[in-house]
């Protein structure tokens, strides 16, 4: 797909998840040619890529979906045979279903991405409240991420601002629900699920749906989506 | 093959080339057991990864190989359909052999690498000397991938230090072909031409052939590669 005529763009990390797919819309708001950029990286819950897919073509955004063997470094529930966990640890533990350094390999090949595209802006979709105890989703990380993205490229060296947006990473899930739904955000199109079904339907009790499910709630908006308990 | 008992270990960067093949016998005699990794990257001088392999066999490294398509991505001269230039630019451009935040991308996910083998180190050959106008091979970067190392990864955060060591970044090459010599590097283990043919044969006259040739001259050392034209 072509990108609109003048417009700016920007590069979307899409995982296919709630917060990513509102970034997608936020890209959009914000006046911005989206290119939405998912990794396949051999995670339990790939349901989610299909799921990007299909809301990118919805919202006319380019989409890339890159291989990225993950699963051969290892060190987490998502990509491993290690059970997923139905809570999140409490007392500022880091979560089984932490992979290793990811946000800084996504926003790396993102960043490679933006570059080669004439992109202004990477839009990631990270949260520090919800999740608070993954290192990577942190904002020490992303100023530091700012950073080094302008020693990293060609771009930053010549001066050329390749800026780092999360816009959600302040927020409570039933904010961001709200948000989405303002922003016609079709909650068919996304999988927060870390253990779906071979059908991609949401399992209900792992961690991420427990969050989804309370934060729809939170927010008085019904859900569009399946699952398997509840 | 199984880690030395109680010897340390290091994850080696290993492009194939001459620099990172010295590193990985750099980290041997600093103690540690290395654990090389590659990238498949559709590069246009992929027997370097054949080369690499064979050099890893032959130091008892295990050997890891990760397929990372950054043709998509795309913007460089080494993994597109652009000629590879004979000569680096002068004047500060940065070179077309350039690719989009190559190395911020290998080290984080040799970072994730090192955070699941428990390595201590990563050991990365770059060099600001020789190739100075890419932007991610200077010590600024180096600098601030260290920091951000520590705010990525579930290790950082704990206290666990990987620690970046980039032991060839001042050496110019006709030191660092004494040091891989007195080492004891299998130069023939080595590929460093950018635009080699299909049986892996050294063009002689791309930047990186110039370069090696050249450094092997000052010397006063034999190299054990064979050139197509020089």
């Amino acid at each position: 797909m072509a990108a609109e005529k003048g417009l700016k763009r920007a590069v979307v990390l899409l995982s296919g998840g709630l917060d990513s797919s509102t970034c997608l819309l936020i890209a959009k708001k914000d006046g911005f040619q989206p290119i939405a950029l998912s990794f396949f990286y051999n995670q339990r819950h790939a349901v989610e890529i299909e799921m990007a897919s299909r809301l990118a073509i919805s919202n006319e955004a380019e989409h890339f979906i890159l291989n990225l063997p993950l699963d051969v470094i290892g060190g987490s529930a998502l990509t491993d045979d290690i059970d997923v966990p139905e809570s999140e640890p409490l007392d500022g533990e880091i979560p089984l279903t932490y992979v290793p350094a990811r946000n800084l390999i996504f926003l790396s090949l993102a960043l490679a991405f933006a570059e080669t595209r004439n992109a202004e802006r990477i839009y990631i979709g990270i949260n520090s409240l919800d999740f608070s105890n993954y290192p990577d989703c942190r904002m020490d990380f992303l100023s530091k991420f700012s950073e080094i993205s302008v020693l990293a490229t060609r771009a930053g060296r010549e001066g050329k601002k390749i800026e780092i947006k999360a816009p959600l990473q302040n927020m409570k899930k039933s904010e961001i629900v709200k948000l989405a739904d303002e922003l016609g955000l079709d909650f068919s199109l996304t999988s927060s699920c870390y253990n779906p079904d071979r059908q991609g339907l949401a399992c209900g009790v792992c961690a991420s749906c427990r969050l989804r499910i309370k934060g729809f709630k939170e927010a008085g908006i019904l859900d569009k989506i399946n699952y398997e308990k509840q």
